[in-house]
């Protein structure tokens, strides 16, 4: 079997824990203000690839870990990818209308609403991230907390949004949009791997090794992601194709050009696979979520 | 002395002493975009009453324990209220254009900029809370984690929020105003008292007490400011007079008229002290806030 038989066994049964745990975690009671819950539903199920939660479970797996205990963080991981994209999608931010080809948060239900179902969603994962506690150590908890809650702000994602808004529609140099993306996308992604290392008991060669995975792996998917937006469809992308190029966003393809954007790529990747050599077949996920980063069509 | 002095002379080392900390954790350094450091510098520090890492130190000490030890904590808790404000302020949702007679965070720096800092200060508060673990077991951290993520989330200040913004320009029941007050700005009032007695090891008992006291307390703050807001200067507000019942939100002065609402934040304020009855002289800070709640001019 070739990695994306083998990868697409893997994802199913584990998006599928992923969804009902979510699906779980998101469940409403009754003195909750409906609509919000509603909103913050419509922004976190349905489609989306869960790579973060993905993430997560096969490090942790990779080290023997099982996907049951790191759930509550591989949620909470994805619920603060959603929340960055209703944020990003609100039109003082990206006015972006659809997102995986629905209407965005803000279009179905309001500026306001969007606001505060984005900021309870990041509110609820540090609830998860407490709930944690039921499988994992205090201590592996409270170290998960401190870098999730880093990766998540201003020296994280938050930061690398900024910096990508303050840059918008100007030429940027190789350096800021490196650091653009290390922030914007990649530190949650780095986030998602070493939670799974962390509360997995992960010694400290292997940590070095599963954060030089996840940094490379963020910079594959970056990359791959302009190239994607530059040459795919808008139906395999779910936005309008070219958007980012037309809003002059900065993108490895508009800096460097598609065939070399390419040639990073694949770098990317191998650094990724090359990260990976001490560990044995139980990362095989984690080395088939690097070749789909960068071989994958949307 | 009477409360009022007594209460400046407690208030005022301890104040600096959250300025300070404050002003250092949002010490940026190099990497980070510089604007939105300052943004969030903005948010948080200069005027505001500190309250809620005042009553998080305030509960500490009722029960033997320190000011020091409880200070990451206390810091985020100010961090979560400066990113509500923040949030509330935004064009899409309460459109304040002034704040503690300064032009909001939005007016300063765009809506962009403002979303994104909001985003940062919460993110940094849950840095501060795993920073807490420098003087707590991570047993209480956790703890103190579970109980501010929910208090912040939609079962606590954003439903609270949300549930406001819904019944904005409506004649609101007793019910659906205590309900919006009780979260939107009584659930963190809550867990300040509480995340001090926690850190402190309080017992079930003490814990009891103290959240009859943060909830009779959290009533008699909002009583008092929808008081005040009717019948307080401008100056004396720093936001337009009256600007709440302009924008017919729900206010007790307005469902019950200004004389039953002040008896109703002097019930509360006698709610408030009995429930500390069990506490010696140390909970005489709490004491003396919970006067300063319903007595206080602005």
């Amino acid at each position: 079997m070739n990695w994306r038989a083998q990868l697409e066994n893997y994802l199913h049964p584990h998006r599928a824990r992923v969804d009902e745990a979510l699906d779980q975690y998101l469940s409403g009671n009754p003195p909750m203000p409906r609509v919000v819950c509603e909103a913050m539903r419509y922004a976190t199920l349905g489609a989306g690839k869960r790579l973060r939660p993905i993430l997560c479970i096969a490090a942790a797996e990779a080290l023997g870990g099982k996907a049951e205990q790191v759930l509550p963080t591989a949620c909470a991981l994805e619920l603060i990818h959603a929340f960055s994209l209703v944020h990003d999608d609100l039109p003082a931010m990206d006015n972006d209308h659809l997102r995986r080809g629905q209407p965005t948060v803000w279009v179905k239900y309001g500026e306001a609403m969007a606001i505060l179902a984005g900021d309870a969603l990041f509110a609820k994962a540090f609830e998860l991230i407490a709930e944690q506690a039921r499988f994992s150590s205090p201590e592996r908890v409270v170290q998960t907390l401190r870098l999730i809650a880093e990766s998540s702000g201003v020296r994280g994602m938050c930061g690398g949004q900024v910096e990508d808004i303050l840059n918008e529609g100007q030429v940027v140099s190789e350096a800021t949009l490196r650091f653009i993306h290390a922030h914007k996308t990649g530190a949650l992604i780095r986030a998602s791997v070493l939670a799974g290392a962390i509360l997995t008991g992960a010694d400290e060669p292997r940590q070095t090794a599963l954060d030089a995975y996840s940094r490379a792996l963020g910079l594959a998917f970056q990359i791959t992601d302009d190239i994607l937006d530059e040459t795919a469809s808008t139906e395999q992308i779910g936005k309008p194709a070219g958007s980012d190029r037309a809003r002059r966003k900065a993108t490895y393809a508009a800096l460097f050009g598609v065939e070399t954007a390419r040639a990073h790529a694949q770098q990317a990747l191998q650094d990724a696979l090359s990260a990976l050599q001490a560990f044995d077949e139980r990362a095989d996920p984690l080395r088939w979520l690097a070749h789909y980063a960068v071989e994958r069509e949307k």
